[in-house]
């Protein structure tokens, strides 16, 4: 006899193992503990899971998260209007809120432009920035997708669309992580921090 | 601006967080994973839930888990039903079955008297462990609580309970655990080992 053998254990472990980084015994012990929860808490969780989804959605104008018409960047009239930078995930704005060196607005596209997968640019969000462009405020749309194969074809793919708006489109500097050495840079980083050198 | 921030990504991290052997970061990023699932798999997900807790309940004799009547060790009827094993967790269970050793009758007391924790005797299904062994059939019940203080003082509590059956009441065999070493081998176990040496 197994434990997870009781039909209701096995199906609630299988939806844990289906989470990033859950293995087959975590997600059992995860079901197990769930079993072991108030009955109050477990409904809770479980709206909770529900609402997660159906209570957030795209900002409006950059299509960041938020449970609000607009996300709390696009709502701050305190940010400069005039400079996007373009992202691929919603968590990239979390990072590039951190280094606190950036004051104007995003744009998330979700994805990047990836044949393999079947993402063509129709199903990222490009068209919305082509339209806040269209609106004549910006002045400069830094392409800050990641620097794969991936993400350098549509930053290009982007950078050509946004061409007729006569405005400055510029990509962030790939180099040398500060902190790191010589020592440990690959042949790739290395060749960009060479061609992207500033004058001091 | 925190991505986390969003309050209903935030409410679900921490049901997430309330896991066993999951952090914060962990957490967030569990919470994440949900939002970008299938609407349809949430709501299973959710469901599975609630299920776990509402289809799941004691079996009717041993006090196992199950979501039928009896569990399949009590409806098995290839078991020997003369010898009860009593376990503080239904994974204790699972852990006895893997050794295939037994195959006999178990009961989950589920949990140990602990007065710190304020768990005492009626808290513990130890009513019907009784009722079980008050029909006559049963030969012999083996405390397997756990080698804590408070397993310990849950086993001679039952034994006391058991004496007026006239039924034989064992203690599984603590020792040298097989494949260790006497080197690795602390004096409580070693004490325990001599002290139930058997003769060869």
């Amino acid at each position: 006899m197994k434990l997870y053998d009781i039909v209701p254990l096995s199906k609630l472990a299988e939806h844990f193992e289906r989470l990033p980084g859950i293995g087959r015994k975590t997600a059992q012990r995860l079901a197990y503990s769930v079993l072991q929860m108030e009955e109050d808490q477990i409904k809770d969780f479980a709206s909770c899971m529900i609402n997660v989804r159906s209570k957030i959605h795209y900002c409006k104008i950059c299509c960041n998260l938020t449970d609000k018409d607009l996300c709390p960047i696009c709502s701050n009239l305190n940010r400069d209007k005039s400079i996007i930078c373009v992202v691929e995930d919603p968590r990239d704005i979390v990072i590039f809120e951190k280094s606190n060196e950036y004051n104007s607005q995003y744009h998330v596209i979700h994805g990047c432009i990836s044949p393999l997968n079947g993402i063509g640019p129709d199903q990222l969000r490009i068209k919305e920035l082509l339209l806040r462009v269209s609106k004549g405020d910006v002045k400069e749309v830094i392409m800050a997708t990641n620097p794969t194969v991936e993400g350098e074809a549509t930053a290009m793919y982007i950078s050509k669309l946004l061409k007729p708006y006569d405005i400055k489109v510029t990509r962030i500097a790939f180099g040398i992580p500060f902190g790191s050495t010589l020592e440990y840079t690959d042949g790739e980083t290395l060749g960009r921090a060479i061609n992207g050198r500033i004058e001091i």
